[in-house]
């Protein structure tokens, strides 16, 4: 699992700051999770090849979240593309994009499905054999949703030694990695557990802005691998953070800890604060595995 | 008269070439030309000040010129702007801005006033007693203008010492910057062009992008100070000009020659091009005085 972030600035993109956008590449898929302006240009920038993008995954429709989204589906069309593209995100943005490519005469010339949310319970948006994608609903100034991003359980591991050694056919090794006993040449049960070891742990990512402080995330997201939360403001703001539905870092890392996960990340930091370093100080108080995101910044969870 | 090319490149926005935006200043005015993806980066690279700019012109809505519009009036309203902004475009570009705006419920604290266009005659757009700002039709994939920016002529310029050596009262100066005959105290006529000499001459700047090669525009832009045509191609891609509705630097060059202006900026470059001094070569033979717009290049017209 690995985590590119493009942008993870608030409000609008600066000389060397960018809006919210980020890709998760996990699966084999390349999942793009916001998309501020000047998104393609970061995808560029961070060498990410375009038409492995294939979904693309909208919070919400404040422009720091969106406004880069018709210009990538405009130059996708340019590159000639062909794959699929699908766009889940707030009902609403289907209009908006729609809009302005029937204005500008550019219709695309590869297939795009908009995938329109309005519930405000977690339902699944995407889901194959290997991954499965689900809406955690948040609580913000508009219609939010993060995206929880999950590997299913993996294979159980073949120790094919033993196999060999229990003269057990080839035939039934994929049986044995799906779980199963088997009976061995000389008409032996073999129980599974005797020739496979348990898969890796499946990962799990949990993309949380922007939102207030809000707790009733916690069951969903609970023993995620990484949780990325919005940490707009430093305590010595506290006071902005509830009108304007944000979270401070120490909230961010409240949620953290109660949800048990592995590690934390923030983002989606005010530009009135110059020393991104005192975000991770102050979450590091209640939540210690807490690390800062930044523009290019690439992250491996192994 | 200033021109800060913000971006000059068509088709997408690449790590190091912007879409078209540029910015003229002239008599007093910021005015903002076009507004591709990215352009309030651009802006703040340039230094240029937000709150000057009170008039932006659109010339289409194809997204390489105004797919940054949305995000730029959206920062305008978290930089807590007041001033009036005016926004002069082609019919759609209402709907297109406040369809975002809405769905962000994000409406703006300033008054935002949208100028839409659908005539296929030059039409004034906005006039004061230095300025003028009219639309040139172009003809291009989907309905196009250019604009047409000219200085009123000036007031004459006094002769101070003559004016004080034949003792007419200061009270008469202004009716002397107008061109007026006056009385000086010992009673005499005093005819205007024995104290003041003729204006600085009124400039002018026609912008023209995106079109064809359309030499309907040449009696409307004659004689214009600078003229800025796109020269998306050079000749050795002729063939794709016509249909894509893009000129060369050789047709940039002969709108330039029959029209009589002064200089030629040549812009709009397609990317396929790594050398741009070919197009100012290609030109040059038709039009000697011809200059390479830059992205972030600054042009003085004294």
């Amino acid at each position: 699992m690995k985590l590119t972030i493009l942008g993870c600035y608030a409000a609008t993109p600066r000389t060397f700051t960018n809006p919210t956008s980020q890709v998760l590449e996990i699966k084999n898929h390349l999942f793009l999770i916001d998309c501020g302006e000047g998104t393609q240009v970061q995808l560029r920038k961070n060498k990410i090849k375009f038409s492995k993008i294939q979904h693309i995954f909208i919070s919400h429709l404040h422009g720091d979240h969106c406004f880069g989204l018709v210009g990538l589906i405009s130059t996708f069309r340019l590159l000639n593309r062909e794959t699929d593209l699908h766009v889940y995100g707030p009902k609403g943005i289907k209009e908006i994009i729609t809009l302005q490519l029937k204005l500008s005469n550019s219709w695309t010339n590869y297939s795009l499905y908009f995938h329109e949310l309005e519930s405000k319970s977690p339902e699944v948006l995407y889901e194959d054999s290997k991954v499965s994608v689900e809406t955690i609903p948040l609580n913000h100034r508009i219609y939010t949703n993060g995206f929880l991003f999950k590997e299913k359980p993996g294979d159980r591991k073949l120790i094919i030694g033993r196999a060999e050694s229990l003269n057990i056919d080839v035939s039934l090794y994929n049986s044995l990695k799906k779980g199963k006993d088997v009976i061995s040449e000389e008409g032996e049960l073999i129980k599974n557990e005797e020739v496979t070891t348990d898969p890796a742990a499946p990962k799990s990512y949990a993309y949380c802005s922007d939102t207030v402080f809000y707790p009733e995330i916690i069951p969903q997201i609970k023993g995620s691998t990484v949780l990325y939360h919005e940490s707009t403001f430093l305590e010595d703001k506290h006071e902005l953070a509830a009108p304007t539905k944000h979270s401070t870092a120490k909230q961010a890392a409240t949620i953290a800890k109660e949800a048990q996960v592995s590690k934390l990340l923030l983002g989606h930091y005010s530009t009135r604060y110059p020393d991104l370093d005192k975000f991770r100080e102050e979450a590091s108080e209640i939540f210690p595995n807490c690390e800062l995101s930044d523009d290019g910044k690439i992250f491996l969870f192994e």
